[in-house]
């Protein structure tokens, strides 16, 4: 097997990784159990001597101790209970296998849901019981689904592209596969070899079948539907000895490496362990690569597979525990339902099967949140270790991410300041595209404060699983609005969206970072470019986050370099109430839209400003705080209050409303905005403090790439921000200031004149 | 003093429960230490042998078991720990006893406001510790005030009505003296007799005589103003040995009792405890109720103030409980702050002291909720019980609240089902009009469900002490829109507000409850009457909240006797998302108005429909449940759409999207509604189960106050309601349905056909 390995990088070229580390020599000749046959076409691996069953997840052997366990930690005790009473609760109802009829969201679809999760818990509690009843409802169910499977023809409600035959979508079917093979391992003893033929035969192989063939481009797709595919087939191939579908799951169908399990982990974490699609689809599409990989470590542990791309499954999870803000919610980012916390079923395989593997004592913080483990040894090391008083805090730190698969695809960063739930995040993100779940949103901006969120990203245009919206699917707004550019907190040049909106080409490219400085107490700063979302334009941000005093300012710097004279929109969307203004808004009595195509068709234009002197701010309050934007403005400048709501017949769009400032740049130019986090109300005791803007003036100084940003407060106060935006290292920098000239060394130096 | 109250209450008529019970007579003769005066203008008591200080709340013999709790306790500990944080960062600070100038949520404001809480703490902390440095401060500090106070004349910000001198409005200089005496109380025994005479002659008489001289109406008037004004200057009183203050709190100025403690205590409570200006200002004006009322009973116990009124004062305090939805914030009906919960520390002195007089141990749940005690016996008391065990579930139950001085004014209803957190509540409004605060919404409706409002309050157009939104005060927009009737999920005849939003009007008559009976498990029901809110029309609005299956439905039946024909509008407003509905809504793209006056101008039409055939429904999300509305139509009902921001320069409205079905009314008819609760939606594994609607049809048959209203669903199971409207208690009632005629006995009856 692992001279097959070998022989398959070898021919699909090995990457750096496994060719620096040579992880996969070491072991080479310890594969007692695994018999490897070469050839290109004939490749195969055979699992012998895993005579005891269950050996995918739950382990023979862990069993005794799992019930001992169960006894002494609450936490075991508390997941055993909730499975036992959902199969309970299941053995009480009957069994129930519909004809395939709804789609996401209506009975059909969510029966078939609920058999899986009631197959998978009554087969572990078989286990833990050894009560038979468990076993039997399995088996049942199992023959059942065997006598209805080969049956049918594509589910009635399929839509374009891979359509399941339980279920409307494919994928629903390969996580079925996931769920119910594992109950099939925990009741394969108790089965006599005739039922053993039935349900493999008839169901399983069935199942697999119809991936391998009439779902096969999915199921040799880079993607998450990819990785559900590979890890319900590559799992039921460990399950019935079968080496080829675990082949198959492995390097695609072909055996040719241009798909499967390895290439998944290969092209879609980066060495930071971030998933190109985004944190909500990490979090999904973690469960499979664990489990999956798990699965692998039980019965094939030479493959080293959570070694593979130097530990990047642990990896992975850590850094998706990152992605949240302080209430566990994910950064709803590309294609996300928003209310996803880390809170979910799915991610506790995640924890605990990285707590098992790397020992870290923060991941108990999550674990212990999340309420319940897995029945198995990594879930009883995890309640065992947080009974024993293990835990460490989670901490949310200011990070980079580096994106891609070799990590030079962009990222994000997060720049975080405070402690706990009060605590102040800007997530920049500078990714790649993030393939068609990925947003067209370069260089966008997110600010969440005190749990909540102040500038947010607008996530999908979904209402998941809810029938009267289109049964839960991705909304036709999800690709007119939630994708375009507009949508997002970034900048817009003429009206268009980052690479006129083509995901082939935005695929192509992605953003760089340039400068990250997050280790200050005071300041933290971050720098990228992006010189392909618009054709003539190259697009630099710059975020710095300042504390000072009981505020914080966020300095956010636009540096653009093109060629003519655009226009630009540059949009923040906003949570709460306007509070004030330094500048009349005039709200208008009549139905505006703010533009014709690419998300522009949505916005209402609610209210508008002409006309600026040197500075436009506004200032609103959500929760307990108060937010300020402040805005170097000129006579051409023109702003909007615009809300959601345009060419949306069937209200698919949620309220949103968002500030636009317009302008003009005749070349390059730059556009600098001030965010300002400040003041506090106490609902309980209706105290408010500080909310009214403290800044009296901002300005920026420049000499091409030698920028000079002032924010004098009202108080006489007075930050200076210095920066090289070319990040030169030089140590000669000068700005003209007025009438002198300022000069520092480095590429960025904050001064504070009190 | 018995005597004087005694032939006080001859002369202004004893009320009933005084009569009868004859309360006032015991104890008579053990006024040891009060000596009474005759005379009806120059009534005063005097309060001798109470040498010993503290005296008000926390009293001298007390301290010792306080301190010996402190370290037993920890609630206790926690919240002397909490007062002695304070105290000690206010002595760190040093003393700023700023020249009055800003209003609300300004320096100044906010400065004078934490000064009498920092008093208030170092006061208590120097009982319980002895140590002299925070008597030190309070003293200084005083002796400050007593420097600035009789230099000072009207604050400069003063609007219209009862402005203060420290303070923009009269009101928070009463709280600051309610707090202040407090203080001083407990620093009195460590002062040198001058430095007590700069303190009382320069100082709090001062106070005094400014509010019995120039804001001599606001102290006399029965409304919360007037409650923390005679509590501060009674308590100042009390210390002070001033009898004829202590007089004049009790019985207004000119000692006639048309005002004063004890006539506001028989106005402004119900007998059921609740209050005329509700929840928000019941949370609010309770403190100087409860805490001057402590103060009596602690110095003039033969007054057994807590008896007064059959002992509404305990009441009230469980009744405002009540009045909160799962989440512990108060239903914000008339004017009110939505986020207000009864975590809130005015209301501690609330619990501790209700807890201590009735020792109902379901108030330790909400004590214990709210994290600290009182310093002094009745937080003591609390703690103790806290830790021994004693706390019992605080429930809330379906319940009818009677307003008015002797309950008949109306009143509140609140259906409730289900527990816990996943409470249903629905809140029928049809008390009297509350005062100057009070809304225009006669038979209002309100729907909680798990936690978040589904048809909610708009409750105040007010952003509470902050600056710019006019330093906190009330805005215009309170008036223009948070009054009037079309704001509030209640009928509105041809867009006028009820009584055309006279205040005058409105406080003479009440709305009258007809029936209620919340008695069973599976329905719960209400109905009541307005015969005065519009000149020409009877209202009635009966409401049956339904359990069945897995679903609630709230039938909600208007029977409307007129002369004239008349153009109706009812509206629903509602939180999250339009999901569905079963006609085309029309989303309009112009911008129209709703109307021009009494709210209508501020409401823009979103989408509108005509022309309906039986029936109409629209299903809406929020949270983890989903909603319909059903009801009854014909060809000439008109559906809108309608969100809040019309006519609204300075975003001083919150979002807030309604539906509005208008019809027409030849003389007299009735309108169907039927709300739907159901389904749910599971963010953490994302299932969604029940979002659709469940409802068929929906039919009315009646035969003037006979009805009969069905409700088929759609698995063909059939609600059946039979209703006597006149609630008569016949045993003969008959209503002919299509072709046959259906009889029950009583005033009504629930069928289920499965």
């Amino acid at each position: 097997m692992m001279n097959l390995l070998l022989n398959n990088m070898v021919k699909n070229k090995m990457p750096h990784w496994a060719r620096r580390k040579k992880i996969y020599l070491s072991g080479f000749l310890t594969l007692a159990t695994v018999v490897v046959l070469f050839g290109s076409c004939s490749k195969s691996i055979s699992i012998e001597g895993h005579e005891s069953y269950p050996k995918l997840i739950l382990k023979k052997q862990d069993v005794p101790q799992i019930v001992e366990g169960i006894s002494k930690y609450p936490l075991l005790k508390a997941s055993f209970e909730k499975a036992k009473s959902i199969a309970d609760n299941a053995i009480l109802n009957g069994i129930e296998i519909p004809i395939p009829k709804d789609p996401g969201g209506g009975y059909t679809h969510e029966k078939h849901k609920r058999n899986y999760i009631e197959m998978y818990n009554a087969g572990l509690v078989y286990q833990l019981t050894g009560e038979e009843k468990y076993a039997v409802f399995v088996r049942d169910m199992l023959l059942k689904y065997a006598e209805l499977y080969p049956t049918l023809g594509l589910h009635p409600m399929k839509k374009n592209q891979a359509p399941g035959k339980l279920f409307w979508q494919g994928l629903n079917e390969s996580v079925w596969l996931v769920y119910t093979i594992q109950a099939y391992d925990c009741i394969h003893d108790f089965l006599t070899d005739t039922e053993r033929k039935i349900i493999e035969e008839n169901l399983f192989k069935e199942v697999v079948k119809f991936f391998l063939t009439e779902n096969k481009s999915t199921f040799n797709r880079i993607h998450n539907h990819g990785t559900w595919a590979v890890a319900g087939v590559g799992m039921t191939g460990l399950v019935l000895g079968d080496t080829l579908m675990v082949k198959q799951a492995l390097y695609s169908t072909e055996l040719d490496s241009t798909g499967g399990f390895l290439r998944q982990i290969d092209e879609l974490f980066s060495p930071d362990g971030y998933y190109a699609e985004g944190p909500y689809y990490q979090r999904y599409a973690l469960l499979p690569f664990v489990i999956f990989a798990k699965a692998l470590e039980n019965n094939i542990p030479e493959l080293k597979i959570f070694d593979y791309k130097s530990g990047v499954l642990n990896r992975a999870v850590v850094t998706l525990l990152q992605l949240t803000n302080t209430d566990g919610r994910f950064y709803p980012i590309n294609d996300a339902i928003k209310d996803k916390t880390w809170i979910t079923p799915e991610l506790v395989f995640g924890t605990n099967i990285a707590y098992f593997n790397t020992h870290d004592s923060t991941i108990l913080d999550v674990a212990q949140k999340q309420g319940e483990v897995m029945l198995s040894i990594e879930g009883l090391e995890v309640a065992k270790a947080i009974e024993q008083g293990h835990v460490k805090t989670f901490v949310r730190k200011p990070i980079v991410i580096r994106d891609g698969k070799n990590g030079d695809a962009g990222g994000l960063a997060i720049l975080r300041m405070g402690k706990n739930e009060k605590q102040t995040s800007v997530l920049f993100k500078f990714t790649s595209q993030g393939m068609g779940h990925g947003h067209f949103d370069r260089l966008n901006l997110n600010i969440f404060d005190r749990g909540v969120e102040i500038v947010p990203d607008y996530g999908a245009a979904r209402f998941i699983n809810v029938v009267a919206k289109e049964g839960g699917r991705y909304l036709n707004e999800n690709k007119t609005w939630a994708k375009q550019t507009i949508a997002h907190n970034t900048l817009v040049i003429n009206q268009k969206s980052n690479f006129n909106g083509s995901v082939k080409l935005a695929d192509k490219f992605s953003p760089k970072l340039l400068f990250t400085d997050l280790s200050n107490a005071n300041i933290q700063m971050v720098s990228a470019i992006d010189e392909n979302c618009y054709k003539n334009d190259t697009i630099q941000r710059t975020l710095a986050l300042i504390e000072f005093g009981d505020r914080k300012f966020l300095i956010d710097l636009f540096n653009i370099k093109g060629i003519g004279r655009v226009q630009y929109d540059l949009p923040t969307y906003f949570n709460g109430q306007i509070i004030d203004s330094n500048f009349e808004i005039q709200r208008l009595n009549q139905y505006k839209i703010l533009g014709n195509n690419n998300g522009y068709q949505h916005l209402v234009i609610d209210a508008e400003s002409r006309a600026f002197d040197s500075l436009a701010r506004v200032t609103w309050a959500i929760g307990t705080g108060f937010y300020s934007l402040t805005t170097i403005t000129n006579t051409h400048t023109n702003f909007y209050v615009v809300r959601l709501g345009a060419n949306d017949p069937n209200y698919n769009l949620r309220n949103q409303q968002g500030f636009i400032f317009r302008g003009e740049l005749a070349g390059s130019g730059k556009i600098l905005s001030v965010y300002e986090l400040h003041g506090n109300y106490n609902p309980s005791t209706e105290a408010v403090l500080g909310s009214e803007s403290a800044i009296d003036s901002c300005k920026l100084f420049d000499d091409n790439d030698r920028v000079a940003v002032y924010v004098t407060l009202k108080n006489g106060k007075k930050i200076g921000l210095f920066i090289d935006l070319s990040f030169s290292g030089s140590n000669s920098n000068r700005v003209k200031v007025d009438n002198s000239v300022v000069t520092w060394q480095g590429n960025y130096k904050l001064t504070i004149k009190e």
